[in-house]
């Protein structure tokens, strides 16, 4: 699998010494290296198969790890990876204990900056390189950013920041007109007419003080290394726009890059997707999300949709497809997102914000200071929460609770099961809730074939008992509720052992939870959040202000960074399976 | 006071009834009975004044309320408020039950958005178009913002959103080269290019779009109200460019822009600011701060100083005149100033960056995924914690705490007094922290006259008992340790009651807690900030875990946003005054 030029190198350095003749050839093995591991162990395809070229160029013209190299959104690093003496153990990417699907500082000194969210690497170069000047060291800090990346307003931040100073700083636009999905955005059509010579004007980087150079052919190895080479002669901040293709040298992720984005298995030779297995599943929650959201905003006029860079990751797909005036991708913009709903919702339309718990981060102030405050009534879906696997510890969606559970005016809704999503959204679409809600669910797929069925209106702050015991009360919040499950089918005797479905992370089905102090010596609660501030201390907070005494154990995330592995591997690692779940009723039992 | 044709407007219809050459007087009365009002009221005095013409030719022209105007950082709105139905209770700006400082939605029909955090205007005027564009009413939309807030990445957000959209929505660029403090970056740069004519290119915001019109002169009202006429007429997204000088009509507020931002109290007639007392006061927070920080750096060379816009609030102007080369005002850029720091710690660098608690809440993902994941040292500095007064609910500090709280890795310290304050900061630069740490104190004076004292080491995770008793602790975190203190003085017999000021939300001194779960029959938690979630909550969790059943009661910040008045109105509001907690510790006594 690994031919001749790429086991010869094991360091950058190695790589230095090569004949530049030799480069493309080398480009083609690394294309094929990176090609036969994800073919076999799944993970991010596209976005390294687009900077193959690049990556080379950059290590071989610049003098990593001296000089400091930034992968935005690092699912683009695996030929970095390759090249920075972890071709060994590339296979195993993103498995518990295994190499990060990203760059990761504990993994590599040529890692120099952790990047799973957007948008960062700017301003993260632009500190390394002010820090360098101001000791006086000599190096290049070069950021590579994809043209969605670009567009968030980070991403400006940092450029309008760089542009006032003197910093030794390369920002790379690594523009392939698309992130996950397409790009968006009318600085994404700047840069289309810049590329056709259509773009009459000069730069808006040049305005913003950089060096322009490009566009370029980024495939062109020697084009690039020529031009790498000029630049590191350049003072100041400096700027190249290349051109590349995502999913470059593997025809169908070429021609399928959303698709091929994170493909799954596939077949190293002919690209064709492994087959799924054709047994019927649950659905995933993203698509209950997408097709529920749908199936409502055909019958009421005031439901928007809004996803910041997700159609197809949040499945809002199927309005932009179906009700395509009604549902936006505004771009990796989680802050406008959210302040644009506010917007929305004063007008007296319904809308639905769809965003990964783990970027919603982005835009807390907005969720607090547009929405909250005001008391919009602006719907949150909160996709990928709890712990997503192998994305790892950049993804996980385990804040939210804690976060959002400090805001006033803010109602947290966590389903079951996909019936109780669907039934929180259409209770949410009513016109009846005077404030707004979160609704916050997995990644992956539910448990439930049969689930369209005919929505029902839920009651806010109610919860729902799901076995009657007499001693113990388990109160789960969310699909977490299937291990506590599990859990309490695992005891020898569980006639002690009640379980809730408490719903509600706020406001509590305060009347039931009375009851449950009054009558169980020992309460249990179960989330897949951070137990910090989260939903368990909810609890403890209403039974303190109520002086109820119970023994409490309140399971959850602990106070760590979870890194990548199975859902089910973190989950042990947490002590939220059913087996540490069930250990943990059996010392009340 | 009230001069003849502003007393006969009652509302914008009124105004819209006026002959158009009276408006200048008009104008010369509004900025009168602005500056009148705050001179003796005191609230923020320029940007309010530099927009009276502005103001006045929206409302003339456009068919407020059924056209929606959104001031952005709505500090510029007096005018605004005064012409729209509120001139007679304008004297209660920001005092207790009176009008907010703010646009808000409560108050009038008028304000359509409150906007207290800037840069929100361009995102939710957009929401609100696309929402009338569906609903097929036909309104206008205007964003009035700052050149220092539109360099913020949220704006860019909206912009590269709308210039997409076929939104009918007007954003009108107030350029007046200053924020609270002079804007930076190189989008002023570039702005003042094209003011001096300088600028060749064709412009930014027609690259994104933008139909764009200026820069004209904001203060001649006949050529805005032409200009505002002719963009009416044209569709989809436009930009209008307005040059406007802060504190305009106020010589010394036009001399003075920083000063007179807010000026307190001054003559309406000479512009003096009133004198202050003369007696030695203690210092204000922000002052131990910018001058502790300098007397660090100049003797450690690694220490860097950031503020996002705020070097007079945050009184980092100390250390950017006295040591310019390491002190960086990088403008409303909070999401950068984050990652920036982050950056800078990966090359040795110490950086302190200093946000407002409650503007952090904008660069949560970036202390989250770029800060605490990867544990690099940055120190927070987080000025105006807790309950701040006059600005109101979108300025109170008070859910950082919480939010914090949830964050691995992360040292949360809060000082009681200015010499914890100076010990902090210099324990957080002397190297032996392997991890991040967020300071946070509140706005205003300390209560210590002799506060340079030498510096000493605080110990990471350790409290201070400050007075023992045998039946009940208070455990406090902070500043609100004060009211703690005159609570206990109050008490009848205060024998029983021990205090401890906790100082580390995080860690917590657990041998310490060990001990006080173990004597006290009852344990009172004081903070100024939220409950839910917060210092107390930590507490509770604590006492859960090891199984303790005291009495517990978590005084502090109810589950509800919290309006304006003095610090001491709203503490009484919230039952953190001395009294408030007296009585409290009176019921376990």
């Amino acid at each position: 699998m690994i031919t001749d030029i790429l086991k010869s190198i094991h360091s950058p350095e190695e790589l230095r010494k090569l004949p530049i003749k030799q480069l493309p050839e080398l480009a083609k093995e690394l294309r094929q290296f990176i090609i036969q591991i994800v073919a076999a162990k799944e993970g991010h395809l596209g976005a390294s198969l687009g900077v193959v070229e690049l990556t080379i160029a950059l290590h071989y013209v610049f003098n990593t790890p001296k000089d400091l190299l930034v992968w935005d959104v690092g699912h683009q690093a695996y030929g970095h990876k390759i090249l920075t003496g972890r071709r060994d153990v590339f296979h195993t990417n993103r498995q518990i204990k295994g190499l990060s699907g990203f760059p990761k500082r504990e993994e590599s000194e040529f890692d120099t900056f952790g990047v799973g969210h957007s948008s960062t690497s700017i301003s993260a170069a632009l500190g390394m390189a002010i820090a360098n000047l101001l000791k006086g060291e000599n190096r290049h800090h070069i950021a590579v950013i994809g043209d969605a990346s670009i567009a968030s307003g980070m991403a400006f931040e940092g450029l309008n920041h760089a542009g006032v100073t003197k910093a030794n700083l390369l920002v790379i636009l690594n523009d392939n007109t698309i992130g996950i999905d397409p790009s968006v955005g009318a600085l994404k059509q700047y840069l289309t007419n810049v590329k056709k010579g259509t773009q009459k004007q000069d730069n808006i980087f040049e305005a913003l003080n950089f060096d322009y150079s490009g566009p370029i052919d980024g495939h062109d190895i020697f084009k690039i290394i020529s031009e790498l080479e000029r630049l590191k002669t350049v003072k100041g901040p400096k700027f190249l726009h290349v051109i590349t293709k995502k999913g470059k040298g593997l025809k169908q992720a070429e021609d399928n890059q959303v698709t091929y984005h994170a493909p799954g298995k596939f077949d190293a030779i002919t690209g064709e997707l492994s087959k799924k297995l054709d047994f019927k599943q649950p659905p995933k929650y993203q698509d209950v999300f997408g097709l529920t959201l749908v199936e409502l905003a055909k019958k009421n006029q005031k439901i928007i949709g809004i996803t910041p860079a997700m159609p197809t990751g949040s499945s809002l797909k199927y309005m932009m497809e179906q009700i395509p005036d009604r549902a936006f991708d505004v771009g990796i913009a989680e802050q406008h997102a959210v302040t644009l709903a506010a917007g929305m919702a004063t007008q007296g339309s319904v809308p639905f914000c769809n965003i990964y718990s783990t970027f919603l981060q982005r835009a807390y102030d907005q969720v607090i200071h547009d929405v909250a405050l005001q008391n919009l009534p602006v719907v949150f879906c909160l996709d990928r929460a709890g712990l997503v696997g192998q994305d790892g510890a950049t993804h996980h969606g385990v804040f939210d609770l804690a976060y959002l559970r400090c805001i006033p005016n803010l109602i947290i809704f966590a389903p079951r099961n996909e019936i109780e999503l669907r039934n929180i959204m259409y209770t949410a679409q009513l016109g009846k809730l005077s404030q707004p809600i979160a609704i916050r669910y997995p990644r992956g797929r539910g448990v439930t074939m049969d689930w369209q069925l005919d929505f029902k209106e839920i009651e806010i702050g109610t919860a729902i008992p799901l076995k009657k015991g007499s001693k113990i009360a388990i109160l789960s919040i969310g699909t977490i509720s299937k291990n506590c499950t599990e859990a309490i089918g695992l005891l020898e005797n569980s006639d002690t052992v009640s379980h809730y479905d408490m719903r509600f992370v706020k406001p509590l089905d305060e009347k039931l939870l009375h009851d449950i102090c009054a009558i169980y010596d020992t309460i249990i609660t179960v989330e897949d959040g951070c137990v910090n501030g989260g939903f368990g201390n909810a609890i403890l907070e209403f039974a303190s202000k109520h002086q109820y005494k119970n023994t409490f154990e309140l399971l959850g995330i602990p106070d760590t960074f979870i890194e990548h592995g199975t859902i089910e591997e973190l989950q042990i690692e947490c002590h939220i399976d059913p087996i540490s779940i069930s250990k943990c009723i059996n010392k009340y039992v």
